[in-house]
């Protein structure tokens, strides 16, 4: 499947490590996606959204394993249970909090990825197609309390 | 990007028309995931989750457009505020519920994907990995009462 870009997401992370592991862990940290100017269109209606995802691609991740250990944890997990880049596919999704919408640049808040993060999507968050049912997360389950505080290290570079 | 398949989605709609729009419509429908063999190790810790969300690929839609009519609505909307598949990269996301793990095989409920759809990754659904702030849904605010009852039609073929 060849997926092009439709953009680039900017944000104050150029290293790997010692990045918030997931959009909760930089509820306060400010980012920008820049959209290509032909998809510019695409974007009307979307700043009454207070949150969106991102769909991109984990551009530094160059292998894969399909056993992975967690920042939130310390035994091996597949990789498909966990959030790690080091996936097949290296595609990336996280849930912000959109700002504001000026022609084609996004300002968003709970910057998780890398300067210069291939964008391949933007969807609309939308709690009425997610699950209203009771949720089991599996190992994580007694990790998640500390996923604030936590920061990236080197093991998936 | 050169994006590879890790698998393939089976489901019970083998038209475009006439399928439920979101999971939601589809709480009851099942599917099943068949993850290619060579990827089956990182399936390991998954049945531990409730939820998954399932990226994809829209294998049938072949144009894009800017701006689209959503099922939910009647006028025109920027094709990122929707999740229409006629976005620049063909990309979908479903939040499912997990049923069942069998070697390579997953059973999942709330199927609004075509048959044979090219399955680009699996994560976990961790609700602590998502909002808990006050959401807006611009557009969809008004009409996401009727999702559930919503059939597609031939509007995105």
């Amino acid at each position: 499947m060849n997926i092009k870009p439709i953009g680039f997401i900017h944000t104050p992370f150029h290293r790997l490590d010692n990045m918030p592991i997931q959009p909760v862990g930089a509820r306060d940290v400010e980012g920008e996606v820049i959209v290509d100017e032909a998809y510019q269109d695409g974007l009307k209606d979307l700043e009454g959204f207070s949150h969106i995802y991102l769909i991109y691609f984990f551009h530094k991740a160059d292998k894969t394993n399909l056993h992975v250990v967690p920042y939130l944890d310390t035994e091996e997990r597949g990789v498909f249970a966990t959030r790690s880049p080091l996936r097949p596919s290296h595609i990336g999704l996280s849930l912000v909090e959109l700002i504001a919408v000026n022609g084609n640049r996004l300002t968003f808040r709970g910057v998780d990825m890398l300067d210069g993060t291939p964008l391949l999507d933007i969807k609309p968050y939308i709690p009425k197609f997610e699950t209203g049912d009771s949720v089991r997360t599996g190992w994580m389950q007694s990790h998640s309390e500390t996923i604030e505080k936590k920061r990236s290290d080197k093991r998936f570079v």
